[in-house]
Order: structure tokens, then C-alpha cells, then sequence
């Protein structure tokens, strides 16, 4: 009866950051077979088509938008999207995407879809049906609630034929063999600044479909920054929330990241992973504009890296995969890091100030622990602090009383532990991260 | 060149208290009737139709919904919406309002519709052309400009096409003889808290197409609360504006109207004309549920009609007026209350506390003056104040420096004037209204 | 080193609900007297001396002011506050609470004393030394924090000699014998809407002071309502604070619990109690304006009782304890509604809207649980929802499968489970709390 | 009755800029003969001494405090601050700023000073008398009310002994001849952001207490960003207020002039001006940090002067005058420019967009006007609009209809007449500025 419980922290790739809203089925397999290839031990399992697979001619007009308004999607009788098939060829006879689901499984991944929050609008227009039921989708349509950016949807209203449409959708999604559902215009809705959450209902909605339609089907909500008052709520029916606006290659912006990540330490646990958003690495930006190599320095790729894994967040790829090089690849195979992702740690930020911050992470049940430090200035700087003060973060009993052995993961180089104090030399933008080296 | 100057404040009659959406054109005939026999010599004018006229089926659902989602509306090739003939049956075979309008002007009346701000969403939707233009609306409407409250229209893009469609309605409207359009979800957004005034780009749009439409037409913006900090883009562009979010004949809402007009009473001029919204006096609220008669008692409405008059607002009443009692006549009939709204007096709140208020007026040209007293109170007290406090609140030889012979309106009765004080014993909820007598 | 962990809800009495700020250690006794014989063996414990100890005369104008400005108060020479002695004779010769302490303790309670957070304002202007330190107060005081309600205090800034204020202070407090500080104008801070916490780095500061005195004093935060997306830090320093506003008896302000309890109910912890005031039962506001009885109906007392336990507040009674009536002593002396407060519950509100609210509880090692059911309403009404709806809250194993027999504890009646439905009739504006029969 | 009314915008110099808090008589004295000499022809004739005269060491601990916390002030018996002696060798023996002022006022020019909303704070825990009654300070001043970033003053409470102590504040200045006060923390308070100008009782205590005193006495109100849902209340009682935060050489405050420019415009009149701030040319910055030159480049010292006129902003000069070079004095003696200061001139804002800005100019009565072409961007480019745009708006007749022969001002060129386009090639960050020929 309650929410499907990943039990690890979803890690997977998805189209958005390379693709924009014009991947195609070829490009996605394209993808998923690196993925099975390289990636999969790793932990990475999720293949995620992002938005507008059901829109047409979706770059037509990129100049002017990013989403056409008022454009043609493709529909069943029912007002429920199917892919385009323009660019997922199979998905034709009314197939939907269970023949790319069908290969991707295959593989021995997972797959993913990027949905809208509501209820076509052409849908509520045209007074479609309600599939089950005698409701026509006028009355399951909410006028008022339209997203800020897609010109897409309507909210859909809490009543039953609101819920049948939602069951419906899940239904079909199941059927085609949908994994992992990322929700747009959900998580906050930026028309409604003084109720940013105004929509929680169709969160509930979603789960209730979810768990209906028989299939454990992750749920993600999007975009952020979500509301750290409502954060019981999005525990208790989604699996993953963005608790950030877009996150892009800047670094202004990965350092907002630790002031969400400070905010949200208490509310990660196995099943519920705030999500700190896509991974910008490697080649980007394809169909946004022109591919290009992400703007991070090496040593903010290792920041980010360390701050999504010891926070406990998703990792999403943003990355053209089969572009990747050798260094990228490195940090995505890292099995000492990505072990912070199993969902058994539990994280929390040390410090912070404006020059630098620390987190510690333990598994309480066995005592492994990880500590960070991070450096947030221009040059490269020493940081220290009483070991003691780490172990203070957590309940008694739970962090070793006593520093282990550690060592530091992307040096591989023990640490040197003969006093009480953690500290390390950190380069300008970049972090360390130690390890009990026991593990 | 610049924005019509209406002489005097604009006085009329407004379907809506007492029709919602639901006003017939029988009706609307009645009314003016009424009007051009008992009220015109007064002042009163203008005849008013209100929200819906172009929809069909309008009280259809009144239990669920005030405006119908997605519901059948008359519209023309080119997107403008017309009258919906089951309402207005004059109005068939392509006349529109024309015939209704006419029969207003011959009885020397002026008339206004209400108009939502927008084109329509199946416009959009349907891809239809705009009048005089090869582009269509999907790419004049902006699919994320909804109301929050109407689901009838998209918001227009700033741009030539944009205003293309408008200046094609305006065109419409001036060819049917429409004097007054009161165009509705424009002066503040409720769905934009943050820009409440973000539409501003429509009501240059707006006046621009009456300046080229060739017609004297007045234009009035709602809903309220205005931003007081745009109120020189509303004085440039606009007649009238809502200083208040829907006024009802409740006491606390006319004591909140004290503090509106504090702030706006420097934005008051001939042409510009802040709206305290209409007067639900008489018998109002028929097609919200029931018939029923003001709740404001006799000095309520008395101090309801002293602040309107005297800030300046224009009057609109929304009484069913064939169903006016000879007392609420007389309100309406008061030539010496009326007097203020010539667009001659300058007023200035004197002082207000949370027990009273006091108003002065002044015709500069002439030294005509008025001060209102009122009475927060439940019980009857006396207000008093020395004469100089109003005369310091004008510039130097506005206000007469010496208090001339006075008379108080509401009793007709001279006011004693051999002091320098001015005061009254004011009934609880009252006002009283003083006048330089020799006018 | 991490702070110090109250295993069970603080539950005590507070002078503040009938004494306002003018409680004498006589009283104060005779309080403690009545809770150590009819109270002590239900769990509550602590005697709590609220606002304005060290302060003359503090009645003298309660007409115009709560807190006289810039009147006299009893300070050491190093600006740290004394007891009053008008109000506590025995605090003379520099004993300051000890003897009070002393008679607490050996009645087997513990001794709660109110402070608000900072330095007294003369010694700011008077340039007083910091006990231990080369400084003097003007340095560590801040001229541009200040209470918005309190004329005593300037705020302590973020430096070792502010630090070395603290120490000082707690040390006094150590060495009198204080169990309890309730730190007010620190949990949110009105002066500053926009960053209401403004203050965090004097929780730490003081949560450090407590750490280095050498005695387990419970840190309690003041006023409320406190800032959810601060909750990690709350956590990690203090032991309570207030998540609303002052609480009185009012139904609105107890409706209103609802929802803060909502928000707050992830972040209710051993160690860590998020607080919903004081309760004001029997006998309160004598010193006020006259002595009355509380103005809840016996119903709404229960309600409060039973969403205060299930939720995991605090319990602070605000009644005079020596008039207690019997029906008011029972409801503090029901052990199976305290058991709530033991430290060992997890509870989840299950539902909430305009006319209910159901709230589920378990001990996770054991099982035991307890179901709230609360009835919003102005009459009767029957509320039922599906069992396996409150499991569904809890992580899977936490909350039994299948409903255990149960018996409700206001009535003490047992109740019958032959169903899959949790169902009561609730009276207006009354909660039924159903708990595991067997416990 | 009615406020003193200044006919022109007033012109002067502030010591601020460049002294900061350390501005000495002779340095004064020295700027003063300046002016007499060189600037008040040109309509220059107030010399302000800015912030902290009554204080001892101001400059003593600049690294820590630009206001040092619980200093030392000069003082009457009555609470009334009095000039520091060491800065001001002619204030002693109970003479305060009369000599300093009668020095200026034989140089022709008028004196001001700053001053600091409220009482001591010193005077409030002191219990001083208020002059003239039988009250004490600690009765008047309110502890909640006090400056974010000054640490001298706590706010007057509304009473009448409140005003007595204003009243016997002005008296004191009218008795050395202070002729403008610039009150500071009184034109938003910082502290409460909901209610920005939450002391207006406390301005129309300083307003009637200049009433009072007999002596004409500019009222400047500091800081902004003024409210402008409050124009009305500061057009009422004071003379000039600040609509921005404190202006300084940087080209963005310079660009968002513009923003609040345009939210004012309304709001300038003979007597009351909104007030743009200190104009930071040539020399400044000395006792903040070392003397320098202003950033601004001579294009964006242009654009400045001719918003700050063509607004109708008071002009008051940060530059240390002994030390201005040829061409900054050349802007300050631009008659043709300094014309718009005389308050005869009505101003609009014809358009605003990211690129560039219009305004245009008035004098209702002769028709002699002004338009300025604004240009954003960091290159040169052609600005053009058609001639009517400006002629609408403003009420018709105000505005002549066809262009009169014009020329630049700046340049000193005529102006090209025989279109309807007014248009120019303005440089980046510049300004041009019409001006019709005639006059």
C-alpha cells in the first residue's frame, strides 16, 4: 500500500541536456547500449526520454520557442499522448513506446518517460472521453491551471474523473512498460508564488495511479526549487523532487546547490531522494544551441560529483553518453563514490561558511563513513576541524567516536590520521573526499 | 493624439450586481429606460452589459461554476467574439450590438460592454486568421496569460500582430456604437503576484486601437486592487481603474475603501478617475442566488455615496433599477451630492484614525468647497476639527482661507459656522457632507 | 559533545499563563508543591519561572505597557541578571536562584527558568566588563538587534567575547541549579520577516555555553512560529521550540495547530520536540487582567491533549496548579494518553481537510499503536477511513498490517475490530484516540 | 498653515561623500566660500553637514564601524544633540551651530544639517527631561524603534510630549539658523519591511514642529526607496525624499535611476521633490576609504545631470568642491541645463525599454521645452520617436503641437526641424538633451 521504495538512490541518463525536446528512438538506443555497456555496473540503470516525445515538428520554431504553442501532438481517443511518430518510428499501430521499453529492457536497464502534469488541452477544448468512464475531460480540466513554460496542459481537477484520467495514463504507461515517470510543472508551479505547491493534490494523484496500475514505477517530480515546508508531502508519495531551479554548468549555481543541500540533509532516506538535477558533463547543449564541452573545470566536475553522492541525490546524466571521454567515464565509474548512493548513508553537512563547507556521512549500521570538504574560493586553501565536530551531526552511537583509517577517493591516497583533526589541502572549486578505508 | 478625456466622471448602470452573466437584452432595454426618464437629467449616462454576453447556456451550471470551462461561445471567422443571439436576439445575422446601441443612443444614453482581456483560447487553439492580417491567432495568444478566474481568453503577445487583432475588435465595437468598454482581468493579474500590473503591455494595446478606431470610447480596467505604483501608466493610458478587489454591501469592505482612496486621492483628475467599483444598492444578487435588498443600512449607503462622490470615483450602480425605492431614487437624485463628479473639485483626506475621517474638496476656479465627516463608530459620535487642517492639506489659495456659510446636504439644514471649527454629531456608520452654501 | 538528549517529552508548568511577569518565589513553591504530590508520578517534572524575574515593579503600568521601557532591573557587574529580590527574597547576597533551585530539586523536579536571548541594554551603553574577558559588553552587544515586544536586550554578536558571554551566564545558571532555559525572541525574530532565523548563531552559541557549563540543561526556543526550512538546525541545537505563535485558548488558534503539526510532524525526534505551547487549562490570566477559566469546552480540551500528545509536544501547563478541578487534574494525570510522550512513538497525520483530521502513531519496536480521530466540525459527525490508510504513512514493518483490538481512552471503552475500517462519532469539535488494547 | 514650499528644487552641497562621518567646520567653511564663489550664481546655495557632527572619534575604529557602537555624543540637559567640539571649535559654550551658521548665511548661502529620526538613546535610559514639560525621555522614546545601521536613536513615540520634544529640537535649530534638515532612517525603516514607512507619525511630527519654530526649513527625508504607495503622505509633509538606496558611481544604480524615475514622475511639484540623491562627481570617497575620482565616464556624468534635471530631482553635490576640475565644473554651471530646476517645468517619461530612454519637458505657461534621448547600450546608437508621442503625453494644451526650433544643449548645436521625428546619435551611456531655441 505505500509508495514504490527504490533502494538505492535512481542514477540513470536522460535526454534534456543534450537533446532538448528533439531526441529520437535511434538516439535513445544509441545511448542505452553504451550505457549496458559501460555504465550499467556501476549502478546506472535508468534510460529517460525527457520532453515533447509526443510533440510535432518540435525544433521548427526554435528561434521563437521552445515549445510551439498550440502545436500538434499525438493523441489517442482518450486524450492520452502517445509518441510521435516522427521520432520514435515503432511506436506506430498504437504501440506507444512498449517496443523501445521491450529493447531497453533488453538490455537490462530501465526506462523512463518525461511527462506534463495534467490533461492535453485540445483534450478539454474538444470534450474528449474519459477513458472507464461517461466524463468528458471539460469537466476534469482545470481552466485555471496552466504551466508558466509549455503550452501543453491543463491541471486536472480532484474529483474521481480527475483520478480516472491519472489511472488511465498509468495504465497505458504500464502497459508499455514505463519504469520511471519524471513530472513537470509539479513540484513547484511558479503561476502560484504564494502557494507554490498548489498542485500537491495531483502528486497524490499520481501515486494513487502509480499503485494502482500494478507496476513499480518510480516517481519524480519536477522543477524545483521545491518547498521545504511541504517536505512530509513530497516523502510521502513521490520518490524523488527537485529541490533546485534548472541546473546548468556554472558555477554560481553549484554553489547555491550547497544552501538547497543544507536545507534538505534531514529529509533523504532509502525511498525519498531530493533531487539536486541533471549531471552537465561531458558534450552538451546539442539542440539547445550547438554541442559543446560543459563548462565546469575538472575539479567542479569533482565537486559536483562529491556533493549529489554524499547528499544521497539521483544522479541523472545529462551527457551525449556515446561522446564521453576517458576522464568523464572515470568519474562516472567510480565505485567508491557512487557507493554513497546505496542508500544506506546517512549525510550531514558539517560547516559551512562562505570560504568552505564540510559534510560527514556514516552507514550507521556498520560505521563506514565518508567526510568532504569542499572549497569554495578562487585559489586553493587548507581546511580543518576537530573530528569531534563531525560526530556531533549524528545521533549518539551512530559516527565512530574515533577517526578510522581513511583515504582520499579521487587521490587514492591514504590519509593521515594520527591526530583528531580532519584536514586536507583543497584546489580552488574543488573538493576531497575521505573514506574509511577499511571498506 | 492622446488618450479621450471624459469631462466629468462617468455615471451609470452595470448589469452585473443584480444579472451576473446572465442579463437579456429586454432587460438591459428596461433598465435604460428607466434611466433616461428618472436619472439622466442627474448625470447618469451610460448603460453598461456585462461578463458573458457572447456565451451560450450561461447559468446552465451555476451550482458548479460562475463562468462555464471550455463552453460554447459566438465568435466570428476572425476570432471576435459577438453576442450570443439566445441573450441578444437583435443581434443575429452579423448586426452585433448595432441594433441594441442605437436604440440606447435615442434615448440619449451612451453604452459599454465588458470585455474580457484576450482572444479567444479556441482562437488560438484552431489556428484562426487574424482581420487584416496573413497571421493567425496560435501566434498572437500566449498560451501561459490565463485568467485565473475566466477560462474564456489567452492573453495577447506585445507584438504587431497582436495588435492587429485588437485594433480588428476595436473596429467591431466602434462599428456597433459602443461608448464604454470595461475590460476585465487587465489592471491586476491575479495570477502573477509578483507583476501585478504585468499585462500593461494589453492596455497600450487597448488604447492605441481606440485611438485609431475612431470613436470617443472610454476605457475602464479591472479588477482591482490597482498598484498604486503604476498609477502613471493607468493616469496615460486608461479613464478608470479598480482601487479595490469587488466591492459587495458588507461594512468592512467600505471601511477598507477609506484606506484605498488615501492612497490614490492624488491620482484623481479630469480624464483619470480611480474606481471604487459599482453601488450594490437597491435590490442586487438575483442570478447569484436571490433577489435580495442591500444590506448596507441608510447611512451606510449615505457614506458609501459621500466617499465615491467626493474622492472622485465614477458611479456605477448595480441595482435592478425598475425595482428602486423612492428612497434609494432620491440618493441617486441628490444634485448637490452629484456635483462633485463635474471633474472640477480637487479632494484631500484631512485625517482618518480607526475611529473617523474627514474629507475636504475644492473647485480651485471657483472656491466651492465640500467636507465630509464620517463615523467609523457603532454609536453615534461628534467629529470635530479646526478648519485650518483642511485648508493646509491644498496648495496655497485653493481652499478658501476663511470658512465660508456651509449647509449639510443630507439634512438641508444651514451649518453654524461662527467658529473656526468645523464639527457634527455624525449617526453610527454616517456621514455628513457640508457645502459652501451659495452654490 | 552532541547537545544534551532528553529521553522523554519535557513536561512541566510554566508561571506565564496566570502570573503574566509578575510570579514571587511563594508562589512558584506552592506550584511545585501541588505538581510533586498529584503530578510528579504522570511524567511532569519541570517548574518553570517565566519572563521579567530580574525586574522592578513590572506591574506598576500594566495598563499601558506588558514591559516597562528602559526600567529597572537587577544585574551583576559583568551585565548578567539577577532575580528580583522583591519577587524572590531568598535570591539575596548573590544566591540568585540557588535557594529556590535547592527546594525545587528536593521536592524530585526539576528548575526551569525564562531568558531572553542577549545582553541587557545598560550594560551596552556602560561599557560593562565580560566576566573572564578583557572586553566589555559594548563590543559584543548589537545596537541594531533588539525585541520587537522586549525593551531589555541587545542582541550578542557573533564573535569569542560574545561567546564568552554566554559562558558566563550559563555558568551562573549551572551553578544555581537551572534545568530548563526557555530562551525567548530567538526562535523567529520579527524585526527581520525576511530572514526570521536571524538570529541561529546565538542558538549555537548558547546550545555551546549549555555544552561547556558541565550540566544537562534543556534548551527551549521562543516565540514561534518557527521556520520549517530551518528545521535541521532547530534539530541539531536545541530540545523544543515553538512552531506557533503565543497559543491561547481560542478554537481558530487550535484549529490552526492542525496545520503547523502537519508541517512539522517529520522533525518530532528523542532529543528533539518541536512545541505547540503552553496549555491553558483550569484557572489563567489572573495577572493579565483577572483570573478566569479557560474558555475551551471540555471537548476542545481533549482535542488539544490528545493532537499535542500523538503529535509529540511538549507539555507545558499554564494553570494555576492549587485550583485545579478534578475533571482538569484527570485529564493530566491519564497515563495512557502521556505514554505518547515517552520518547519511543513515531506518528503521521494520515488526512486532514476543512472537516476532519486522523493522526497515526506506533512504536516501532513494539507495535503499540494509537489512531487520533478529530472532528472540526460544530456538530457530531460519524468519521471513518480505511485502516491500511494509516499504515501506508509508515515505512513497511513499522505499523501493524492488521488492526489490533483497540479500546478508545476517553471513554475507555473498547473497540470493535472486525473490520478493515477505522470509525468513530467524534463530538463538535472533540477527538476520540483509539490505542492498542493490550498495552 | 501648510508646509514651507521651496519654489525651486533645492541646490546645494553634502559633505558625505567625501567626509563621511568626519567633515570638519573649517572643511565646510572651505566649501561654502566655493560655492559663493563659483557655483551660486547657478542656483547652488545649501551647505548640508552630513551624519554624526554630535559625535566624538567617529573616524577611530573605521575598520570595524563606520558608526561606532555606544559612543560618546554631545549632549544638552534635554536630550538634544549638540555639535562635537573637536570637529566644530565654534559650537562651544552652548553656541552649537549658530556661529558655523551665520558664517554661511553671510556668504549669502543657507545652512543644513543632518539629523537622525528620534531621541538618544542615552537620553531614554538616563530618564533625561524633554524640555518645556514634565515628562522624561524614557516615556517618549520607544525601545522597539531603532535603526538597522545607526546606533544613536530610538524612535519617538506619537504623544503629545513626544512632539515636545521634536518642538523643542526645532527650536533649537531655528535658534542657529538651520535652514534644511535632512532626517535619515524616517523615509523607510529598514526594520520592518511590511511597512516600510512605518514612522509617517514621526514625520508629521517634524513637519509640525518646523511649523512651529517660525523659521522657513527645507524637510529632506533619507533613505529610500520612498514607497510609493505613500507619495501622497511625503507630498503632504516634507519637501524632498529619497526614492533610491544610496546612489553612488556605478552605472546600474545609474541605469535603475530610470526605473524609479519613472514610478515618480507623477509625483514632482512645485514644493515637493523626489529626491534622486547626491550626485558622486569628482572628488570623493576620501574618509570612507582614500580620495578618488568619481567612476562614472563623462558620458554617464551627462546622463545623470540630465535625468537628475529633467525629473526634477534636487541636485546636491558629493564632490569636494575645492578640488573640482574645469570640466566636471562646467556641468554644474550649465544654465541652460539648471533651467528645468526652477520649478516651472512638468516632466513625463515618453518611453523606456532595455536600450534606451525618452523623456520631455514643460513649462505649462511659455510652452518652452525640453526632451532628452537616453542611450543603454555600450555603443553609440541612432534614438528616433515621433514628435507627437511626446505632445500626448501630457493634458492637451500643455504640450505645443508642432516642434518648435531646437538645439542640443550639450553640444551646443541646433537641432534639425523639418520632420516630425525627433531623433539623434546619442554615445554609449549618454545622453542628449533638446532644448527649444528661443528661451
Amino acid at each position: 500500500m505505500p509508495k514504490y521504495i527504490p533502494q538505492r538512490a535512481p542514477m540513470g541518463w536522460n535526454s534534456y541536456d543534450y537533446y532538448d525536446t528533439n531526441v529520437t528512438e535511434a538516439e535513445v538506443l544509441a545511448n542505452a547500449e553504451f550505457m549496458a555497456k559501460h555504465l550499467k555496473p556501476f549502478g546506472w540503470e535508468y534510460v529517460v526520454v525527457d520532453i515533447q516525445w509526443y510533440a510535432y515538428d518540435t525544433a521548427s520554431m526554435r528561434d521563437r520557442f521552445q515549445y510551439i504553442p498550440f502545436g500538434i501532438n499525438e493523441m489517442d481517443e482518450f486524450g492520452r499522448l502517445l509518441p510521435c511518430p516522427d521520432k520514435f518510428p515503432s511506436s506506430v499501430s498504437g504501440k506507444g513506446f512498449q517496443p523501445l521499453a521491450d529493447k531497453i529492457h533488453a538490455l537490462g536497464l530501465k526506462f523512463g518517460i518525461h511527462v506534463m502534469r495534467g490533461i492535453p488541452r485540445l483534450a478539454a477544448h474538444h470534450h474528449m472521453p474519459i477513458c472507464g468512464t461517461d466524463e468528458t475531460a471539460d469537466m476534469v480540466a482545470d481552466p485555471a491551471s496552466v504551466s508558466e513554460w509549455n503550452p501543453d496542459m491543463y491541471g486536472v481537477r480532484n474529483t474521481p474523473a480527475g483520478q480516472a484520467y491519472y489511472d488511465s495514463v498509468l495504465r497505458l504507461y504500464a502497459q508499455w512498460g514505463v519504469d520511471f515517470i519524471k513530472v513537470d510543472d509539479i513540484c513547484v508551479t511558479g503561476f502560484h508564488p504564494h502557494r507554490n505547491y498548489g498542485r500537491r493534490h495531483e502528486v497524490e494523484m499520481l501515486s494513487s495511479a502509480i499503485e494502482k496500475c500494478g507496476r513499480d514505477i518510480v516517481l519524480s517530480l519536477s522543477p524545483g526549487p521545491a518547498a521545504v515546508e511541504e517536505s512530509w508531502h513530497y516523502s510521502r508519495y513521490a520518490n524523488m523532487w527537485r529541490i533546485t531551479d534548472d541546473f546548468w554548468d556554472n558555477w554560481d549555481t553549484l554553489l547555491h546547490m550547497f544552501d538547497r543541500c543544507e536545507k534538505w540533509q534531514d529529509h533523504v532516506s532509502r525511498g525519498s531522494y531530493p533531487d539536486c538535477d541533471m549531471l552537465p558533463l561531458g558534450k552538451v547543449g546539442k539542440h539547445f544551441d550547438q554541442e559543446r564541452d560543459t563548462l565546469f573545470t575538472k575539479e567542479e566536475q569533482k565537486t559536483m560529483m562529491t556533493l549529489w553522492c554524499i547528499f544521497g541525490s539521483p544522479l541523472m546524466l545529462g551527457a551525449e553518453m556515446t561522446k564521453l571521454d576517458a576522464w568523464t567515464l572515470s568519474l562516472l565509474q567510480n565505485e567508491e563514490l557512487l557507493r554513497l548512493e546505496n542508500g544506506s548513508f546517512i549525510s550531514r553537512q558539517v560547516l559551512r561558511d562562505a570560504e568552505k563547507c564540510v559534510w560527514a556521512s556514516v552507514d550507521p549500521k556498520t560505521g563506514e563513513i565518508y567526510v568532504a570538504l569542499f572549497n569554495f574560493k578562487d585559489r586553493a586553501q587548507q581546511i580543518s576541524l576537530p573530528y569531534a565536530h563531525c560526530a556531533a551531526m549524528f545521533p549518539a552511537g551512530h559516527f565512530p567516536e574515533k577517526m578510522p583509517p581513511m583515504r582520499e577517493i579521487w587521490s587514492g591516497q591514504a590519509y593521515k590520521t594520527n591526530t583528531d583533526t580532519v584536514c586536507g589541502s583543497v584546489p580552488p572549486h574543488g573538493a576531497l573526499l575521505l573514506h574509511s578505508a577499511k571498506f
